[in-house]
């Protein structure tokens, strides 16, 4: 039998009938003679509701000010959640114990509410799991060197249980959520969308920076650093379904290449309409450009995500990029304000309208044409592309943001992703 | 300027704008130049709230096989009021740190949700008080040797804040709570109960354990050990009252014999009407008879109070003792069951409606006839004195329930405690 770590988020924590239906799960599991690991989320709310309290408290002040008190905090949600599923465990006759991040410990960086890991070190979990106790590790948090609580921000869960996974050399670490798992694009954009059963590390890397929201991205860098076989799978389930079938259900994350062989050129779709893009017109093409834009929008905490300089013409080059939506008013202002005068650009244009659809797949590495087939099909639909960005296995086009599902659905179409008929 | 403990209840702590007033009165101690620690209890209905949801998952099984988790599940309340205070000090400009239990440490023995504090190391918080900050310590918990979250038990937190004043050997810890001090008895049974300014150790030992239950009476013990002068008062002052007034309000609990000298005889009518009464009468009197009757009751975990055993008449003896009320079906069970088929005793007789009546003084040491005043009063009221027990500074009387209110009246007027007319 093999060592598996489960993770479970706030949704499948959410009320003690549904931490009494994990806790039967996990029972389902241990029972069959695996060494079970459990990393559960905060109860949904739970996080949201501390961090309220403290806004009233301190609504004046950026927050990045009480950043060890607000780890201090919000890191109580999965203690309370960890120490109630070991209750629930112990009622189902399991032996269990559950440990906060300073009892592992899981150290990490002393960046609060945006922490990294370090080191976990593993020899409690160890002892217990050979003493045949399930051992709870609470998500989202770990202890700094000075001792002080962190917490790995939103999300922090996944990356909690991938890692814990990779320090015991687990087996398969299960996240249990509320889809049943990845698929070519989202169902409720393009209802043929089909569930994959495989899909490749660096593929899921490229859909989870791209707005598919099923698993954080960190978590995921993670699992592909240190090769741990991951499967996002439903947590509404009904608990005593066959072990061997749950165990093959949802999407397995692999990281071995030679299991890519056969799979489709274009995996999925993904797509977001967040984005808004920004053009400065007529720069001079000379050294330092590109750090004299961005240094600016980067030093006022924005993150820019597709970033385009294209040749230039006469010393002079237009440079693209886009931007949360949210933070569009505020990155113009500032090219305007500060750095536009010392820049002698022409012209500064922007449009928050607009969205990124990106097609991913791991045999685009193999495979010619790929991009060109892509711009066939939106060029047919007549959506007119303005940006486009590629990387090894992704292209990304920006579009108006008005033919978004038009593009999502002729592109799953085009690339075969849709569901077979039974 | 004096380093000063300021403890706050759970009701105190119990909104986030209640928060935001214990922070400005914490900033006017700090801006007076003392050095500040709060230990605040959890908001107040948290901790309820989570044993509520731990009850939920395992209604069926006893409290102490969950005592590890019901600990790292309770421990979660008075971490977040604690990180919710240190934003609150932060927000109004102070610089403020909150500690768990385990990062101070405060190291307690094992005894899950009842432990008892060994040591305190106070490095961390001397560090932070040098450098201005205003330290907050979680009350109620602290780690064990094996690095596990453990809790002190109902009304921890005061114990908490007397330790940790102890260990930092603080000029004074104020517990801020509900009532705004000790009184001669209890306001609502006697309208003319009068504040007491200072009460001694043992009186407010005695006058804890017999039911006033302004503190818990592990923390009084722990003040007395270590002479820390302790303040009861009020957190619903406002809190931009003068600072000198507000610290000689309340009660303060002494421990230098002189300050005693002029004092009254009687401080104070403690009762306790939770108590019942039960005699094992004929009982043959031999060695370990104590034992054989007593020994039964604790293996079932029932506390005794008053024990009584009179003077023996032909080689037999009656036995009496009280119990808590809701104790007093089950401590009759196991005497008929398992104690007097072995004992040989002729009678078990016992009464649940019965209340404990008391005086305590520190001044009845060095004053004869203070008992007999106390019984001379009952009598001239017609109550009938049931059992009589008493110590180097109090006096016990056991009488029937529905006289309690005119007995604590009567001695209350008998002893002089009433208030001054202004």
């Amino acid at each position: 039998m093999a060592l598996i770590v489960h993770k479970y988020g706030g949704t499948s924590m959410g009320s003690t009938e549904r931490i009494g239906n994990v806790a039967k799960r996990v029972g389902k599991w241990a029972r069959a003679g695996h060494q079970m690991v459990v990393v559960p989320s905060a109860m949904s709310g739970e996080t949201n509701r501390l961090l309220a309290l403290a806004k009233e408290l301190a609504p004046a002040r950026h927050s990045d000010a009480y950043g060890r008190e607000l780890d201090m905090l919000a890191s109580t949600g999965e203690q309370a959640s960890s120490a109630l599923l070991a209750i629930a465990l112990q009622a189902e006759g399991l032996e269990s114990v559950s440990y906060a991040g300073w009892q592992i410990p899981i150290k990490t960086t002393s960046a609060y509410t945006k922490a990294r890991i370090e080191s976990i070190d593993d020899t409690r979990v160890r002892t217990d799991l050979a003493a045949g106790k399930v051992v709870i590790v609470t998500g989202f948090q770990g202890v700094d060197a000075g001792g002080n609580v962190t917490t790995l921000g939103r999300g922090g869960s996944d990356t909690s249980a991938v890692a814990v996974a990779a320090a015991l050399k687990a087996a398969e670490c299960l996240i249990y959520t509320d889809v049943d798992g990845v698929y070519t694009t989202d169902p409720r954009v393009v209802a043929e969308a089909r569930r994959l059963h495989t899909v490749s590390f660096e593929e899921m890397l490229e859909m989870a920076s791209l707005g598919s929201k099923v698993l954080q991205i960190r978590s995921v860098e993670f699992a592909g650093k240190y090769k741990v076989p991951l499967r996002v799978l439903s947590s509404f389930t009904p608990w005593d379904i066959d072990l061997a079938e749950e165990a093959r259900s949802g999407t397995l994350i692999t990281f071995e290449e030679d299991e890519h062989m056969e799979q489709a050129i274009v995996s999925g779709i993904a797509f977001n309409r967040d984005e808004a893009k920004i053009s400065v017109l007529g720069v001079p093409d000379t050294p330092g450009i590109a750090y004299q834009i961005l240094g600016g929008i980067a030093d006022a905490n924005i993150d820019v995500d597709v970033i385009i300089q294209n040749v230039s013409k006469e010393g002079k080059t237009d440079f693209s990029f886009t931007v949360n939506r949210a933070d569009y008013a505020r990155a113009m202002d500032i090219l305007k304000e500060r750095v536009l005068p010392s820049l002698g650009a022409l012209e500064l244009t922007g449009d928050p309208k607009i969205c990124k659809v990106s097609i991913v797949g791991i045999g685009m590495r193999s495979h010619v044409g790929v991009a060109s087939k892509m711009f066939r099909c939106l060029s047919e639909e007549g959506i007119n592309i303005q940006m486009i960005s590629t990387s090894e296995i992704k292209t990304s086009v920006v579009i108006d943001e008005k033919y978004m599902e038009l593009a999502v659905r002729a592109l799953h179409k085009a690339f075969d992703l849709e569901q077979q008929a039974a």
